[in-house]
């Protein structure tokens, strides 16, 4: 195989910077990838597999950082996609798949009674923290510390340009840890509106942590006790693990939850569904956007949930992501490094215990694998996609058996 | 012509109402509109023209509230749209086109040195916000009392969900009233990072007001004296009265500007553009989202701004609401109504003297206009879309004769 470089990337890249900042921005900031290992720009998807500008070819594991679950160009979802287009996408009122899809996302979420529909995560994880508000009528939000809810003021990974008030009702606790909520919640009294949680904890750069026996039921007694307004953030792992929501998968009833990515395999387009207690509050709190009425992405989410459902898309990227780790478990003793493999199959995130949190061993093998051929992120969890096959896999793992030996070979024993 | 009827609209509004709070949200709720006059529903469009799902055509003269620009189903924006598709959308870095679509924006925006892409208007009046405290270190963003600049915690029009806090850092000011914004600076010294004022006062459900000579100039010269970046919200205006952006219609030089709506004719994509002097400080500020770099809306903003350029679409624009205008105000002095006509050609808003803010005739002129296919809004601005025809000018006027008659009549002498 012809070895990958990144002309074209590299020159798109300079383009790039001269009038974007830093380029690229963001999730998709090459600082976060592997210097000199990574494509820049890509051209086209099929299937698990991905192009770059150079022509370079990939088995895609990080899904465009979740939004592709089924593999790119589906054919049911573009298919449902193009249908609709052809009737046209932003009108002055909704269109009827509006109302379809949301008949879909109530029937198959067993908590909810109603949806509302965004174009971004951060749209609705902020949504959920206000309907909190408006149904409590108290203005604080405890969520877990170093949990990602999105680029809003009041979560934002980053401060830079936001001011201090606008994270005044904002208290933290630690995941698996119902004392420190508890504890927030005792500080706290009668305050807290809302308490927003992922369904596993899934930091980037940070091993992921699966929910501790009780500690979601606890949080449930923790919030009906207290009156406080149960949010599950689903951005990230939604129908990827449970087709009617993570909280399923481990058992927590949430009050409310966002949705984004998996829904419509590609198409913009991101949901918060609720319970019926919570319908009057939705209502009170305004929420709008140029585009969140669109039809051609809710054509093509009805088309992504059918499609993952009736083929199986679930068990399908269970299934494969236990191959993975079973595999590469395997190298990784063969090559004598103990590593860590967090989070549920379908979502791995593997980390190098001699990195001791530097990230360097990690960096090195996700840039051999790039380099041939197979895109993990280094400081990210993983995404399995249901087009993985097994041929896919047999592929991956000739590539990390390769690049677990150059690992050990340039980190030594 | 057989009289509109809205049998499956209201049986669609029926079943959204069980799984969406209230059926339909934001500034698409039905209670903007006529009680009974409007369809809550479209099937398709194309051109000027919509059809709602009962059937019920319309000239089109609120293109979803901003985003159709060229007209439904443009053939060389959905041209570009479907090839962009069958490449892909959404990888895991941008593809050519956040190059190719970064620099046609810089190239035509005659102050701009650097554009980042979101997906809503919210997303980028924030991030311009951010950008401007980030680059001056200080807290404060000013805006003018009324003026709407999305649903983020910071500026929504209602505050059910958002803690006073959130809000500490904004003061306000009053549209061409340089003397108020003189005020708000000198009573905060050296806090204030951002003004932030759209291109002409066009607050939802009062008469437009254009810049007064001197505003603009004034400002600038107060924001130069002060440290204060200015910003132009030009989400709902942009490309529409102009293509290097409105504040070259209107003399306004902002430092950051935020786009929207008529930027890719539908397709959900938008844009803050800066000068050189803030690449530092959008450096800093974290902005990011699931589908930022998808490509298919950033190739239908490239196709669109280069056939908005080429077709003259500005231009007609202007032309088409100028006839509008005369044509009328002539209806209006023809059945003695006194009406006031405000805002650019292309964006113009319509007011009964008599209603004095109570909206009671507009509602009944707009439900009588949309119930004989031409579809306006009462509370907002009106859009004049590029492919408005004469043809389409002359069916309107006939319908608005009508309408000016039967709000005579229903509200006598």
């Amino acid at each position: 195989m012809k070895p990958y470089t990144f002309e074209k990337s590299g020159a798109l890249l300079e383009r790039a910077k001269k009038v974007v900042p830093a380029g690229i921005y963001g999730h998709l900031s090459p600082v976060l990838l592997t210097r000199g290992a990574y494509p820049s720009f890509f051209s086209h998807g099929n299937g698990s597999h991905i192009w770059d500008v150079d022509g370079n070819e990939y088995i895609d594991y990080m899904c465009s950082y979740g939004p592709i679950v089924l593999g790119h160009h589906h054919p049911k979802v573009d298919e449902a996609a193009r249908r609709q287009s052809e009737r046209g996408n932003c009108f002055n009122a909704p269109t009827e798949a509006w109302v379809e899809l949301a008949e879909h996302l109530v029937s198959i979420t067993p908590f909810a009674d109603w949806t509302v529909f965004a174009k971004n995560g951060s749209d609705v994880c902020t949504y959920a923290t206000e309907v909190a508000r408006a149904a409590t009528g108290r203005p604080k939000i405890a969520k877990c510390t170093g949990a990602y809810h999105g680029t809003h003021s009041w979560c934002s990974p980053l401060t830079n340009g936001i001011t201090p008030e606008e994270r005044e009702n904002v208290v933290e606790f630690r995941f698996n840890d119902l004392e420190s909520l508890r504890k927030v919640i005792d500080e706290n009294p009668g305050r807290i509106a809302g308490v927003i949680v992922s369904p596993f904890k899934h930091d980037a750069s940070h091993d992921s942590e699966l929910p501790a026996e009780g500690f979601f039921s606890g949080m449930r007694q923790l919030c009906d006790a207290n009156g406080i307004v149960l949010i599950l953030d689903d951005v990230r792992a939604g129908f990827r693990l449970h087709m009617g929501g993570s909280g399923e998968l481990f058992g927590l009833k949430p009050d409310l939850s966002a949705y984004c990515k998996a829904i419509a395999n590609g198409y913009p387009i991101s949901a918060c569904v609720g319970r019926e207690s919570l319908r009057e509050a939705a209502q009170q709190v305004f929420f709008t956007g140029s585009y969140f009425s669109a039809a051609v992405p809710m054509a093509a989410a009805l088309a992504n949930l059918k499609e993952l459902a009736a083929s199986g898309g679930i068990e399908r990227m269970r299934v494969s992501g236990e191959k993975l780790r079973t595999g590469m478990l395997d190298q990784a003793r063969g090559a004598r490094f103990a590593v860590t493999w967090s989070g549920p199959p379908a979502m791995p995130y593997m980390t190098f215990k001699a990195d001791e949190g530097k990230h360097r061993r990690i960096r090195h093998f996700c840039g051999e694998c790039a380099r041939n051929g197979v895109y993990f992120a280094p400081l990210h969890n993983w995404f399995v996609s249901a087009a993985i096959t097994d041929r896919d896999i047999a592929d991956t793992l000739a590539v990390t058996e390769k690049a677990f030996a150059s690992t050990r070979q340039a980190f030594g024993e």
